[in-house]
């Protein structure tokens, strides 16, 4: 049932409000005669799982869009909490100024499969090539196919299970930067059956001693 | 600089491991003789700001999938912890054999601007008209426009400021849902230059006095 505070609602203005959504730093250029960049974006997310595509929007006025729109790749790097700072450096100044990897004090490296640079600091690097490109408005949508993943290793346990909550994974909702809290649940969680209690079976001897001692502690309250 | 352990990476097989992203219960039906439905979608994200869209990603199976493409509307209604094992619930089962709003616990309430109900329960209900729907392969994008936002009240403090954290958000990554944690900062806050400190003057009695403690304490070291 709902409350009535949950009842009690207000009406915005139409605009971005859905969260959290992811903050990553695209990283783009190091090819036909563009530098090496990076963007920060929130408007990213999956869109498709076979083929596995995501998407995300940019401004064309930013530098990184005329670097994705003539190379056709970029990278996902989703950033740890260490990185918060140079996620939102990235997102303050321009590409045309600043050699971003420097002044954030990121690594470039190699990606597997396309010409750009990863960042090698973020825990999860997602290479990708653009398939297509909507013009919404203020931003185009660049709908890219998942080439590659490289993964930290330390977010690998022994038996090679990724666990994301390692990383200190960072989250944006409504102009804030947030760590990623507790765990509530694996997806399918609400109808997953409880382990049945494996308790010991209970022994005569100690049922016998259980109604001794029931006996016993009736016998003092009747004292008192 | 990159430590040693960032260095170290595995390369994964492409797939959609983009993390956090939301998880919200998607509205849909309560017209053109389509019953009041619900989704749960974690592939969605905010697109473009001017005009603000959203897109969210359903396979074609999904029996919400009909109701979005001839409705051509539908609400993101994002929930709070309280909703999580609704979210998974509805993640689960079908709307064909369920009645999911009954059987999540959840309340259809009327929208402001479309014919299919909010979730009173969430906190933050997004009206959407579809604008475009791409067909990716496994999923078909819907890409919308915002045209009403309903906030919680609980989420308002007395200035009329949104404070999304007061509702407990979240988040989805890798198979797992997590509560949104700590506030890391303001989007800005690595350029946000620092408010000078207003200590009070060291006053002289007490620069004496210090220096006398020092003398002391010396004396006291040499003696042991």
């Amino acid at each position: 049932m709902a409350k009535r505070k949950d009842i009690e609602k207000q009406s915005w203005k139409p605009g971005n409000i859905l969260s959290p959504v992811p903050a990553v730093l695209v990283s783009c250029g190091g090819t036909r005669g563009w530098k090496p960049n990076l963007i920060t974006i929130a408007w990213a997310g999956n869109v498709c799982s076979e083929p596995p595509l995501l998407s995300i929007s940019v401004r064309p006025e930013r530098y990184s869009h005329g670097i994705i729109e003539t190379t056709r790749e970029f990278v996902v790097n989703v950033p740890s909490l260490r990185q918060a700072k140079a996620v939102d450096w990235c997102g303050v100044v321009s590409g045309r100024s600043e050699d971003k990897f420097a002044g954030a004090g990121l690594t470039p490296a190699a990606a597997l499969k396309v010409q750009c640079p990863i960042v090698l600091e973020c825990p999860l690097n997602i290479e990708c090539r653009v398939r297509e490109s909507l013009e919404l408005g203020s931003h185009t949508m660049f709908v890219a196919e998942v080439v590659a993943v490289q993964v930290s290793s330390v977010l690998m346990d022994a038996k090679g299970a990724l666990h994301l909550e390692k990383g200190g994974l960072l989250a944006f909702a409504h102009g804030r930067y947030f760590a990623l809290g507790r765990c509530i649940g694996h997806f399918g969680f609400s109808v997953q059956k409880r382990k049945k209690r494996t308790r010991p079976p209970i022994r005569v001897k100690t049922v016998a001693k259980m109604g001794r001692l029931r006996k016993k502690a009736a016998g003092k309250a009747r004292e008192s």
